[in-house]
Parts: C-alpha cells; structure tokens; sequence
C-alpha cells in the first residue's frame, strides 16, 4: 500500500542483504519510523515489544528472522535454536511457527552452506504469497461488502483491532475487503474500535483507512453493539490469530462480544484470514492458548502529550491490579462466514474442506 | 462510606448552610479533594461536567441546585428557570428530572417566603431515603452474591462503570451488595472494567473498593465475554441510569455487551437501582435518549503523567473523526433480575409492579 504516494510493504529486506526493515507500528500513529532488524535476536525482541504485528506479518517476521539465523550460523543446532526463540515470542498466532516451520524444514533440505541464500528466498517467496493471498481476500470480501450495499448510503463496516496491511505484509485482512471496496468506488465507512488496551484501532486502522482515504469514525470498544441495536452497522469484519479446524475464530480480545451483539441484531459477522492463519491439527479453538501480557498495558494509556511527545499516563489508583488478557475465541456459531484467499466459506469443518481439501486429507 | 476512617457521603450541606459540596470526581483517583458549589448553576455546571455522576447522585445534586436556587430566587418563574437547566444538563438518568420534578412540586405548595428553607429539607429527606434505599439494595443484593459463592474460593463480581458510593448519596447500586457481602465476611473478588471512555472503572471503582479492602482486579472493556468463557466470572452486578417500564436497563455504555456474554455463558446478569431510577412513564427502553458527548473523550485520554500531574495524551492520529454514545440500552430479556430497595424481582412489567403496586395504579 501506498504512504504519500510511496508504496510500502510491512517488511522488507534491506538494500545490502544484512537485515530487514519494518515500519515501528509502535511509533505509529504519531510518527512514521523505519527499523532495522540486523539479527535473528532483534527479530524476536521486534516481535514480542510489537514493533511488528499481527498475525500474518508475524508469521513474515518469523520467516525473516530464520533469514537472518540462517546468515549468523547455519548449522542445525544453531537454526533450531533460533526457530526456538522466534516461535517461543508471541504464543497465540499460529502463522509464526507456521512461517518458522516452514523455512526450517526448506533450511534442512538444502546444504549448509547454501542455507543463507536459500532462506532469503524462502522468506522472500512466503512474503510474496502472504501479500497474493490478502489481495486474493480483498477481492472474494468485496462481493461481501457490495451486498450489504443498500445502493444508497454508505455502507457502515465495523472492524476490531488493526487486521489491516499494517497486520499483514500488505493489502491485510479485514480491511483488505474495504480497500478493495473503495477502490471500486462504493461509499464505505467504517467504525472502528479503538481496541485496549494498545490502542491498535485507534492507534492504525485510523491512520491506515485516513492514509487511502476511506471515511471511518474511532468508536470506544463499548459502543459496538448500540450501534448494531440502532441499525447503525451492515456488516463486521475482523481478522483473525488462529482459526481451529472446527472454524472457531480467535482473535484481539473483544471480537467474542461485537460476535454476539452482530448475532443478536441479525448483522453478518466474517473473519477474514489468509490459511496460513487455519491451525488444522486443532480441533477447538478452546485449546488456544491465551497471552497474557504485562498489566502496565492496562493501568496505563500511551499517546501524544500537550508537549507533543509520546507520554503514558496511569489511569487507576497506584497499586491497582490488573489483568490482560491478548486474545479471546468466537464460537464458529457466531461466525457467519470465513473469507480466505480461496474464497468465502461456511466457519466450520465442512466449510475449510470445501476451500481447503488438500488439508482434509493431511 | 468511609475514606480513611472518615465517614463521607458524596454530597452535604455546607456548615454555613450557603452552599452544597461535593467530592470531585474528575480528580479522583489521582486527588481526593472537596468543591463548594455556591450556586444552582454551579451545580448545573458541576453534573455536567461529571464532576458529579451516577444516577442517584446527579438525582441528589439536582435536588440541591433546586435548593440552592430557592435561595437566589424562590419565585416560581425562577424556579421554573432553575429546573429547567438543571434538568438539561444530562439527558439519560431519569432521576435528574425526578429529584427536581419532586422539589419543584414541594417547593410549589410552600408559601414564597419558606420556600429556602422547605427545599433544604426535602434535598435533605431525598437525600436520606435514597441513601436507604441503597443501603437496601445491598441487603437484597447480598443474598445474591452468597448463592453464586461455591462456599471455598471468592465469588467473582464482574462490574461495569461506577455504580458504587460515588455514584450516589451513600453505599451504591452495584456495589452495595459487595460491600454487604464483604462485610459478612464473604470472600469477594471484583472484575472492574475500565470503562471507557471516561474510565469510571478504572478511576473510581477500583479507588472505591481498594479504600474498603475488596480485592479487585481491573480489566479492558474487551475482557470480561473472554473471562466469562473460562468460567471465571460468577455473576454481573451494574447499576443503571433508567429502567423503563418493561424491565430494559439503560447503563454505560458496553452494558448490553457484558449482558450478551452472561447470557451466552450462563452467568447470572443483575442490575441494582433505587426505583427513583424506574421511568414508569416509558413503555421501552429503545425511547431513552441517549447522550452524545464530546468525541475528545474518545480520542485523548486523562490520566497521570510522567511528572505526576493529571495530563491528557491523544491516542489516534490527528484530526480522526470519533463518535462517543454515554449508554446503551439492555433489552429487559437479557438481564437476569433487578435488585432494588424493595427486593428483588423479575425485569419486567409484572416483576416491577410486584414491587411497587402504586406504580401500576398510577
């Protein structure tokens, strides 16, 4: 996607060969920072302080960070080591050790002293097909987006977190749909959650959706489902951590409850997500393990001070206990539909298979 | 309730009989400090600016404006002046305009010269009846929370927003049956959301229940559907702002949503209220009005910063559109029953003429 007209990815390798770049989506929205990642361990410490985030893209994260392990000793003890580190970084997402995974599998099969080489090339090529895959989401969720149309007004999108290309390597998730939407020239607005305790609607998906012009209104994590009671929202999108094999949905804590409010008020409710996301040996998303994260995220907010520096401030008593809970699963019940790279399908086995039989029969 | 060994209610008489005061909310939970609200417009300033809030106290601090404008003016032009704005300044809780209904018509069948005096005494008796009635709730609450308790571990509380002491004259709505549970010895433990976007949780409940030693832990509005999956949470307890005739509870907003997630697990969902919170006048909730405040309460956030002064930090880019609703409106079905000064009954029609047969005479 483009900032100023610059076309971007979340990630990239740098021009000598040495390192990757991110954009420091802790400094957004209040500046635009690239970092340099030079080692497998700076990888890992980008991933867990969420420099880099969201599912996909850390899973792409993960894929770079093995690139990287890979240039610094590419033997077997040294690269397991490193898959070890990476995937021990954020526990819920399954692209990560899907990505790690996959290019310690590729690094076996090639020499050692090919590996530096073949594991740019693996990373570059999951990349490549990470950013297809969400374009590919875009196009089968817009059809989704035209039929909540009423041909007049705009249609009103409700999305939770950041599942947009800032989550992704580009084009993401949920947004992908509304991007593509847009660009096709029907009225689309968004609300869109600011998503505590980090902020990631507020913080991202406002500076993305203001970024590619696409009207949007920052709404509290409360004020969802008035919005739905009052007719006020045609359809949700959100993306997604991990998807069982069963079609429960996980993801940012509080998609469980914009779930139940779309449910409860007749309102159709997709996660989209590329099948890197699906966990295909899981059979419940009741079996996900749940992050927890530092309290301090919770008893204190991050923004821009009256000095125009970036400031917390504690906002409960000194002392208050506090709990953070990263992610929380959706029954596939309260999904009306998966939309994948392959295209839309029921939340469900039966679904999954339809779209995805190769995995069926693994 | 007590703050330091000192007994307190959120709002007296001052000594010189000249003025009302008020703890100031929009300081805690950084400061404890007192204002002197000289005047009714001083107080009409004070509700809405959420110096003072909650249902019954904004009820209480109408009273007094009232009071205090039959000092200024005890005319009847006057007063009708002086109710009126006090009524304005927030449209949801409907004990606002009945606490100043209840003075006007009183203040109405005084002769002009005892007026002052005849408006101290009502503000005074509504004063002391509403803080029964709360004290009452949490007798009848209490028995609620003892048959959820599993006679080992704490019963868990998921409150939201403040529908404690500071939320009325004395004692509370939500959290009276806490106090009294507590008190008789009952292990409590409280999930306290944070209820954006003013943070009423966070700042006050916690504040609340740590000066009387209830343990607590505050969570993101996100959390408590997660919380509530994982067997975590034992019953809901909030207070409200309106109940209409048919048992629908307006609260805070993200109400509805912890309503659906009870619902969706089992859990019982309580909503404790003194009847001055009842609009028997309305068939349902969905014709409460709800209150529309500032979007800058959605997109900075006040808190204490680095330098331990009380600063504001914004946490979306600049110039994002925001849009902050004060309520939403629990539809009577979802909530489990209402617990008032009277008992507790069914939310619903028959359930509150049980209660108050006058009501339905009237």
């Amino acid at each position: 996607m483009k900032i100023d007209g610059i076309p971007y990815r979340t990630i990239w390798l740098a021009d000598d060969g040495a390192a990757v770049e991110v954009i420091d989506q802790t400094a957004l929205p209040h500046a635009f920072r690239v970092l340099r990642l030079a080692s497998s361990a700076e990888v890992a410490r980008a991933i867990s302080t969420m420099v880099v985030r969201g599912a996909p893209l850390i899973g792409a994260a993960g894929a770079w960070g093995m690139a990287l392990a890979a240039r610094e000793d590419p033997a077997d003890a040294a690269l397991d080591r490193a898959a070890e580190m990476l995937v021990r970084t954020r526990p819920t997402a399954v692209n990560l050790r899907w990505a790690v995974e996959r290019l310690r599998r590729v690094l076996g099969r090639s020499p050692v002293s090919e590996r530096a080489e073949a594991a740019v090339a693996e990373a570059g090529r999951l990349c490549d097909a990470e950013a297809a895959a969400c374009e590919a989401i875009g196009r089968h969720g817009e059809a989704l987006v035209r039929r909540a149309w009423d041909g007049k007004g705009p249609v009103n999108v409700l999305t939770h977190c950041n599942a947009g290309w800032l989550a992704s390597v580009d084009w993401g998730m949920s947004l992908s749909p509304v991007y593509a939407a847009h660009d096709a020239g029907l009225p689309v607005h968004v609300w869109v959650d600011e998503t505590r305790p980090r902020n990631q609607g507020a913080a991202l998906t406002a500076w993305e959706l203001a970024r590619h012009g696409v009207p949007h209104t920052v709404i509290v994590d409360n004020a969802g489902g008035h919005l739905m009671r009052r007719g006020r929202v045609d359809l949700c999108l959100v993306g997604s951590d991990r998807v069982a094999a069963n079609g429960d949905v996980c993801n940012k804590i509080g998609t469980y409850l914009k779930a139940l409010a779309a449910h409860d008020n007749g309102v159709p409710f997709y996660a989209a997500l590329p099948s890197s996301t699906v966990d295909w040996s899981l059979a419940s998303g009741d079996d996900i393990p749940i992050e927890e994260r530092d309290p301090a995220e919770v008893t204190r907010v991050s923004g821009l001070g009256p000095a125009g520096e970036v400031i917390e401030v504690r906002v409960t008593p000194d002392g208050t206990p506090a709990a953070n809970f990263g992610f929380d699963v959706t029954p596939a019940r309260l999904v009306t539909a998966l939309v994948t790279e392959r295209g839309v399908c029921a939340a469900g086995p039966e679904g999954l298979r339809s779209l995805f039989p190769e995995q069926a029969a693994a």
